[in-house]
């Protein structure tokens, strides 16, 4: 029986480990990213990782999750706004080229819920939605154990879900996005509105825990938001569980209490008691594991 | 071979049809609901119009489309506002004793759903998203040729979808749902408001080609949250195909032509190219011809 390796493409550093069958990481190594460098030069630090870790084994397959935009059915990476310059590279071609194993590519939140559904918050349910509320807000569904892709592999791109036609605008996301309200980064810009200094979703929870009366509606804001989100995705998909992972999601009873009590007020009545959300149980390794399922999806 | 019933129960009709394996309608036949005599009156009409229809031949099954909200997996009709009265009814378990054969209850919007999808404008697709905008708006998800319900059966409610939090609000509907800005009933509530006089969405639109502003006005802001809510829907599981039937879509290209123009905006860039919006193909036939399919699943 060979390894399955998973890589995780971030922004700033990338990871590549062997996971077992029962989605157990076997070995990880971490490195700088280095995206400015171009994307030959990172693959090929990745394929170096790869031949590392698997070093004496047989690969099984390799699944790589990176951010998106990206097509999964080509298995190419079009042009993320966290990997500047690369612009339509072929990933999934250079490692099947490399290794001749089978090779896939999708997106790090479709990766990350693909593991929380199997070995995670989201084991033995039928249908996962999973959550990362972080830099940005991502997700992923689940369904029978498969990600639903999409047939651009857009599904699960929540973080652009309108909710507000007259609300927050950044970069390239819709007026009043999601992300815009309850990522870290949408806070973060937020404290700095309001405090007129630089501070991060961290700083934010702090001054709550101190009763801080600013900061305490910068949270109410970005729940409010969340709930909303997570009732329109309810109220089109209706999933078994939410499985709500990323750094945002750490601050403990401080956003899990109002988060479901807010989430209350947005659902059918019928809908109320059935209310599943959960906190993601893989924490950092989701990626990696997620991205080693991928090839056997 | 035998037949197989769809029924479709609405507030004001109930239609009994035995449709072929090609998704034809053999043989139709119409009723008044009369929803206010009570279910057990409504439920002994339909096992008449069932009987009628397929005397002297074997029934293969039955399938029940009914207005929501309802759980298909226990086949109870729970409290529909277009069914007043009608409280935790097990309507599948009515049929099942009567007839004897397998009988599936799902909400008429999956059922129209499942029609479009298997034998309209999304056959052939993988994944496709039905919407019917008419008095209400609803829809339904088909997934390889199967309606998703959802853990409680709410998947597909997306007249519910939160698109302003400072929005209209009506009946039992979230605030700034996508139902109190593109359904009929709101466009009526909107003539209302601004002519003083009643009239439906048709008058709305003959107002709209005789070049009247204030019914431009009405049309616009509800083709400007129906687009909202397709791009939400996209950003969220990424459908192949869009069918969109119901009243309000039979105003031609005063609603299409705007509607793909307002949609491009709120997608990401690498989707716009995709775009797939289709006109319903079945018309006033999805409802049972869908509920036939529903047994067949």
């Amino acid at each position: 029986m060979g390894v399955h390796i998973g890589i995780d493409l971030g922004g700033t550093n990338v990871r590549v480990a062997s996971v077992t069958e029962n989605g157990e990481v076997e070995e990880i190594m971490q490195e700088a990213t280095e995206a400015e460098q171009g994307s030959r030069y990172t693959i090929e630090k990745m394929i170096r990782m790869v031949e590392s870790i698997s070093e004496g084994k047989e690969i099984e397959g390799i699944g790589i999750g990176a951010p998106g935009p990206l097509d999964p059915t080509r298995g190419v990476i079009l042009d993320p706004p966290n990997l500047p310059g690369w612009d339509e590279v072929p990933i999934v071609k250079h490692f099947a080229d490399h290794f001749d194993v089978p090779v896939q590519l999708n997106n790090d939140a479709n990766a990350a819920a693909l593991a929380e559904a199997r070995f995670g918050s989201g084991e033995g349910y039928e249908s996962v939605f999973y959550i990362t509320v972080s830099t940005g807000v991502g997700g992923g569904l689940v369904l029978n154990g498969k990600v639903l892709n999409g047939v651009q592999g857009y599904a699960g791109e929540i973080g652009n879900m309108i909710l507000n036609p007259h609300g927050y605008q950044y970069s390239n996301l819709n007026k009043g996005a999601l992300e815009s309200y309850s990522s870290g980064t949408a806070m973060a810009e937020r404290f700095h509105e309001h405090f007129g200094s630089y501070g991060g979703a961290e700083d934010v929870f702090s001054l709550v825990s101190q009763g801080d009366e600013k900061a305490q509606r910068i949270v109410d804001e970005a729940i409010e938001y969340l709930a909303m989100g997570i009732a329109n995705i309810t109220h089109i998909v209706n999933p078994d569980v939410f499985v709500l992972g990323g750094g945002v999601m750490n601050a403990g009873e401080l956003i899990w209490v109002p988060l479901r009590d807010r989430l209350e007020d947005y659902l059918y009545p019928g809908l109320v008691p059935h209310i599943n959300l959960k906190p993601a149980a893989l924490s950092g390794e989701a990626g990696v594991i997620g991205a080693a399922l991928l090839p056997q999806q």
